[in-house]
């Protein structure tokens, strides 16, 4: 018998401020983090990595509210853990004093996430399998089971669930070997974060499409006349055929989005992501019949299932952008892409950040195997950076994910970058010229 | 020129759990708690009192986001500040890697209120005048200049807030002596918490109409069979002509709600309380259609005005229960209670927990004198626990509360109540006895 035998929780943050990576309207001196959990066996081969995403100052919250959403982890065994991954979640989640402090989103649920992600990527590898095909070979009831499917009913029971992933089993064969074949595609957004130059952009953009790449995307919001000039840069470097996505961050009320999309309508984008605040599920419903046929897309703010649940009852998405490292771990995922499933509605994930990458190819790939089994206006977000970071980092190739073969959930972090960037204590924040950043 | 010197934050919890004092079917074993703020300036007579309210574990959390919430407010002139809480509000709120975790949600928001509420504290001390008549007052642009409206243009402009209040302005003085002699009137929860018998719930129902309440609430949810003789009791002692309000704290599905609810009907209920997720919008809004003519109540856990705004587009809401230490403070509640009035639906503020009730008493008399100028249909909460640990404790008498006149905003604790029940240094805590409680 393998048992669960310590948690570790570390504080991990890379100085991304310094440079510009991830600058946008809203968030414009971000240092990527992430509050990085590890479930250590008592066999010393097995581990659990999983984290939650942040940017910086907080993450010592979720380190905190990580260590104590795993408390009960500890002394588990790992086979039966790994049989009931939706009963440990809920077990977790029913924490009614943690539960005031959201429920269901924040800090305790970025934790749980974090967490949760952990346990899977103990399950995954335990049975051998990156977590795709882990969750894949799982029957559609055990899915099920594993999904929070609570406060779902009104629109998704469990039976329909079971139903919808029955009718999805034929031809799961075809679909492995197609994107064993080809990988899952994805776009890129390197080229566009605010605090590149016009130079800079360019030159991305350029690299993007010689890469490979189809789609890009912008960051917009902070001033209108920058914006038409950066969008003219990047739809005469894509041509009429390349796909433009525009990103404007939360920052505007509902009429300021409907108008100022209106002025870059011209660029033809594809999508204007999180256009207002992320809870604003009547606002997005607006802003998409307004700016048609521009489509809308959120979701990386998406704090819970119940958000996303009423997004679709709105029909307020044409993109739906889960994270991974937000709604908690697969648990909440599944049930998420299931109700997208029965909506019709394509789910893009977040990713960049720290580590997300890895973590969506994952669940892109299941989702075409065993949930959509479509690509339509599928298109999984990439960006290039903090990979060398990760044992078993993602890999893209011609503009799409290359499947994944090592068992879990590739969220383990070298060890080598843990001790560079732990905080504050890792080498790179204890040297005294970084001090002055942290404040 | 008087300076902010220092922030203390304190843990403080009280061992409600042992006596199942509210107990209900989400939570059954809460110890109410605070995470406390105190400002310090250099006139050793003038400090700001404020904090949030949560129900234990988790509260650690909440201390220390709200350490990092209130940094930026030392060395600040506290006349500056007092004349521009909006202005130290958008401040605070502002920083994006703290919003990331949010954003406006969980445990960020929850000790951004924290902080914020020892800030108005201040500023209403400062003033000499309880929180109430600093707010009433304010002139109508003073007051929307302090509101959160960020994301609500598209039902509330700054002008429409504006000229909302200005139209107040006439007969604040009556209605300022009308509350000073009838107080504002109030309902008791304290009868009907889950964990009661019987025999005790008719006892304290008895005793709340001797004591002039025409409202009782129950918690409902666990099991149907005791909420109908439970109702049944409750409907008995108060009379046809009673109140009765049933309180379910998010414990069912859609679909279940209106079941359950139905089943409750005869008991001629005026509203149902949290009958599902606190996130869901659309949800509340069906609950409502269907369970007509019981009126649906919910805010307690309503997580920001982003959500209060959705809930009356979609006329989810009968009563809206905001939370004063939920919401970013009264710059946010400022902002629920404008739209309130917009849409025409009353406020019936949460209270309870550890001094709701200090600080909703002063946000219900507002309302009257500035805002709604109405009391019908309105009826703040009171629950008749852990006011002994106040400095200005809230009165009540004959189901109304007595107008406050201390400066301030009622929140500070007593110095003999921390050094009992800080949280674990202080003597209740470290006494040998209740290490078992703390796990």
């Amino acid at each position: 018998m393998t048992r669960i035998t310590s948690v570790d929780v570390v504080d991990v943050r890379f100085p991304t401020s310094l440079t510009a990576d991830g600058s946008d309207a809203m968030n414009k001196d971000g240092d990527y983090s992430a509050a990085y959990v590890v479930l250590h066996t008592d066999d010393p081969e097995l581990r659990g990595h999983g984290f939650t995403f942040t940017i910086g100052r907080g993450n010592d919250l979720c380190v905190a509210a990580a260590e104590q959403r795993a408390r009960p982890l500890v002394g588990r065994d790992v086979d039966e853990l790994a049989a009931d991954l939706g009963g440990v979640y809920r077990d977790l989640q029913s924490d009614s004093q943690l539960r005031w402090l959201g429920p269901d989103k924040g800090v305790v649920h970025l934790a749980l996430a974090a967490v949760m992600n952990a346990a899977w990527d103990l399950a995954a590898r335990r049975a051998g399998k990156p977590l795709w095909r882990f969750l894949s070979d799982l029957s559609p009831t055990e899915l099920v089971d594993a999904a929070d499917l609570r406060y779902l009913s009104d629109v998704l029971t469990r039976d329909e669930a079971i139903e919808l992933l029955a009718a999805r089993q034929e031809g799961r064969a075809e679909r492995i070997a197609e994107l064993e074949q080809s990988g899952y595609p994805c776009y890129t957004t390197s080229a566009g974060w605010l605090g590149y130059s016009d130079d800079k952009l360019r030159r991305l953009c350029e690299e993007a499409v010689a890469a490979g790449y189809r789609h890009v995307k912008l960051k917009v919001g902070a001033d209108l006349a920058d914006d038409i000039r950066r969008c003219g840069i990047a739809r005469e470097v894509i041509g009429p055929e390349g796909h433009l996505m525009i990103d404007a961050n939360q920052v505007w009320d509902v009429p300021e989005a409907i108008e100022w999309v209106g002025h870059l309508a011209s660029f033809d984008p594809l999508w204007i992501e999180e256009p207002t605040s992320p809870d604003d599920v009547l606002g997005h419903a607006a802003i998409r019949k307004a700016v048609a046929p521009v489509g809308v897309a959120s979701g990386e703010h998406g704090m819970n299932r119940v958000l996303f649940k009423q997004m679709f009852q709105a029909e307020a998405l044409d993109y739906c952008q889960l994270d991974a490292a937000r709604l908690g771990s697969v648990n909440e995922v599944l049930a998420v892409y299931l109700m997208a499933a029965k909506f019709g509605v394509p789910v893009c994930p977040h990713a960049g950040g720290v580590g997300l990458c890895e973590l969506v190819q994952h669940l892109s790939v299941f989702d075409y195997v065993a949930v959509s089994a479509s690509l339509d206006n599928r298109v999984t977000e990439y960006v290039d950076h903090l990979h060398e970071h990760f044992v078993d980092a993602c890999v893209v190739r011609a503009g799409a994910y290359v499947l994944p073969t090592a068992p879990g959930y590739s969220a383990e972090l070298r060890a080598s970058s843990l001790a560079e960037f732990e905080f504050p204590g890792g080498r790179y924040w204890s040297g005294g010229q970084r001090a002055a950043v942290v404040a």
